[in-house]
């Protein structure tokens, strides 16, 4: 058991919204359960509604109670809990709750390092930061948590990101991508660099190529207009797809300290080759879901959707060709998809290993010749690696069988649940440790590559493709990788 | 479904032993049962009881029902099958019966190849050979299937094969080591040759060390006169260990016909490092089982077995070092051990790679950082690959865990029962394929080694040291590998 390095004071601004709700509160409510949040840790809770707190505190448990397991909950774990928590009825506009908060701050124990979590919806970021700058309880220690989006483009994430720096150090700039904080991701890591059979072969001389897949089964789920001005490029791949991409690429940082990784993630953002116009046509696949299926019902196609303008360009769906211009990937293309609307709910990476260089086993079976490892991010998280084996039995003489070698986390380990995301990433910006969290130079180069991919698009005149609800994706996703000479991965 | 591609004339001398009667019949049966026994074929049992006919199908007809499941018997089967049995009564030593045998093989289609197989002990196969020299119905096609020990030292063994080469050709001469057909000896062709995740790391780059372990539970199992004239390094060493030894460390063969595996086998051979009068002290361990425990009930000592002379030098437990001095293996040893009254039967091959040239984990979990390949050879034969993921749970951090990717092929594969060796190496030899048979430079080879081993034993005065029944032999095999800095592979 770890102990909390430091007391802090906790400031959710958006206490009452979606990602407190569901996200937030249940991941303070299991740290504090196991004795990871500090005795000393005080939460304060602030949001538009007018409650008491006796109020809020009673929400809280509401909310809590819904989303954990019953069996985690216990009457006195939970006033313990809820004992931590304040709450101020918060108006984000007026300068009367920023003072409310910190009245709140300078009655406590001062050596409580502060921490702000910005909850909120995207719009109010600006204000948050606005009315932060002119109050002197941030100090040169106060750490900030933000969630994506980070901005649209390059210059508006430019602007909200100087406009935070003009309050907080950006070593205690806490940018979540809550893909970091899931376990399976982080896996990669120990993946990748403590296992040499792994980490010898990682290059452009054994592997072939790399599939990602994000896939949601999910519609754009009562959010249309907020989706539509977004897009699943801006939405997912500018954050999640990216993030991924740069954890499997990455060089092997010579230590695990934030810097070192994060100095590695960017070195593979600037080596994605660019998505020139003329690239696009072969490269690029943009979809927009029509009307079909999903868990067996119909649904609506994206226009049709509550909400919808009824028009729109906006894709629901993109899959990529990319590569990336250095010394150990050259020659080597990840395919990126993702998209909503999908079949199912399953991310995975499908790291595709060449085949040896001299085959000797029955002709008829070369297409089996290559070790594949498949990481499963979710559901199911887990790891196999395929490899090929003596197909048993005496009538088959020396043939190939392919088989995995499987490894499920939550059956092979004797360990409790797997965490949330959130839990690890709220214990780490509690501890102070960034290398979980998005550097400023990471989402910039980042957008800086989305922006240019996004302008040759609307330059070469390329629209989305339809593709119904319930497939995966537009036919010319699989013609992409087709003309290749490869398929997408479809676990059998 | 494969179809038989000859009918065959087989002889089985010594039809009425417990090779034929535990292995040889049943793995008939098993091919008659599949449909893997051209119709013509036909099986002359050859033995000195004075049986009938009937008599004969009747006592193998009682045998097989021993041996098999119930539920692979059907009358009709077991009365298809015994039809193809003919019995003579035989005097190995009088020409009568190899006459009588002429006259069998005469009065059947003479398109069927004839194979002889010796099922006799070994001091029979001079005798049967001399016979069978001077009759004509061996002719350049006639196959022969001789089971170990090929000679008791290299002399002896050149003596037999000569006088097997003055009746048969090589090309027809099937030694059979039945480590050579059981699947998972094969398995090692398919997982070496056809996954490049193996394939390219099969050196002494990326592999530190390998062991192999043959250990057997039993004793000497009441033939102590037998045994004690042999010994564990001329019973085990010299053939399965050093096959597998072979198949692990060959070179890959350009394809997979015999003489192409069995070139490379024997490189392997002759490249073995001479364990000299100087390496005997650090690189052999020969032990000698005293008193002790076998599942759990006390068993005697080797020299208390039932028939011992209550003295002997014999080893039944060795441990080796070996090097191999070629350009894969420089600097990689294989620890090699093999013993009886040891606590478990097990057969495992333990591939250690190479730590990553870097470590940026935790310190004090430095020495999990080596991935392992553990072949399962019996029982429950598979295959895992020990490698390092993320410990999952937030009060860890970025600690490793170490957990296998594992396959069980009986659980893995919706296939049939794991066919037993002899049903492989019977099909193979009446299919005329050589590759799972051991040749006679093989041989050889062997026995220089294991001669000069034995030479520089003696010289040096090295005795064999005890270990109690049940134990892993002589603490002095775990002091050999410690040396190194390295143990014995327990799975835990």
């Amino acid at each position: 058991m770890v102990s909390p390095d430091t007391a802090c004071d906790l400031i959710l601004f958006g206490a009452m919204g979606d990602l407190a709700s569901k996200k937030l509160f249940p991941a303070l409510y299991q740290l504090h359960r196991a004795e990871l949040l500090s005795p000393g840790t005080r939460i304060l809770a602030l949001a538009r509604r007018d409650y008491t707190l006796d109020e809020a505190r009673q929400a809280i448990r509401e909310r809590l109670s819904e989303k954990l397991d019953p069996s985690e909950i216990s009457p006195a774990t939970m006033e313990a809990f809820l004992a931590r928590v304040c709450y101020e009825n918060f108006d984000f506009s007026s300068r009367e709750g920023y003072t409310a908060m910190a009245q709140w701050r300078s009655e406590g124990p001062t050596e409580n390092t502060l921490i702000l979590y910005y909850a909120t919806p995207p719009g109010l970021y600006a204000t948050i930061t606005g009315h932060l700058a002119s109050l002197d309880c941030c100090d040169q220690h106060t750490r900030v948590v933000v969630e994506k989006p980070i901005g649209h483009d390059l210059p508006s994430s430019r602007e909200f990101n100087d406009q935070l720096a003009s309050v907080f150090r950006e070593e205690n700039i806490f940018r979540i991508d809550h893909y970091l904080g899931k376990e399976t991701v982080q896996n990669l890591i120990a993946l990748r660099f403590a296992n040499n059979l792994f980490a010898s072969q990682w290059d452009q001389n054994h592997i072939s190529h790399i599939e990602i897949t994000v896939a949601e089964s999910v519609g754009i789920e009562g959010r249309w207009s907020y989706f539509d001005s977004t897009g699943q490029l801006r939405d997912m791949l500018q954050s999640h797809l990216l993030q991924l991409l740069c954890l499997l690429a990455m060089d092997p940082p010579s230590d695990l300290s934030s810097d070192s990784i994060r100095d590695e993630k960017v070195k593979v953002l600037k080596a994605l080759s660019p998505l020139t116009q003329e690239r696009i046509p072969t490269h690029l696949v943009r979809g927009q879901y029509t009307a079909g299926t999903a868990d067996g019902r119909p649904v609506p196609g994206y226009l049709e959707e509550e909400g919808s303008a009824g028009h729109s360009d906006t894709e629901t769906f993109v899959a990529l060709k990319v590569e990336i211009e250095n010394w150990r990937w050259a020659g080597v293309p990840f395919y990126i998809r993702t998209g909503k609307r999908l079949p199912e709910k399953r991310s995975e990476i499908i790291v595709h290993f060449k085949p040896a260089p001299h085959y000797i086993f029955d002709p008829d079976q070369k297409h089996l010749a290559n070790n594949k490892l498949i990481i499963r991010l979710q559901p199911d998280e887990g790891m196999a690696l395929q490899i090929l084996t003596k197909a048993q039995g005496l009538s088959r003489g020396m043939r190939l069988r392919q088989g995995p070698l499987d490894l499920s986390f939550a059956k092979a380990f004797d360990t409790d649940r797997i965490p949330d995301a959130y839990e690890r990433l709220l214990l780490e910006a509690m501890k102070g440790n960034q290398y979980l969290f998005v550097r400023r130079d990471e989402v910039e180069h980042a957008w800086r590559w989305i922006d240019q991919l996004l302008d040759n698009c609307e330059e070469c005149g390329a629209h989305t493709k339809r593709y119904a609800a319930g497939t995966w994706g537009p036919v010319a996703s699989i013609a992409m990788i087709t003309r290749d000479d490869r398929s997408w991965y479809e676990d059998a």
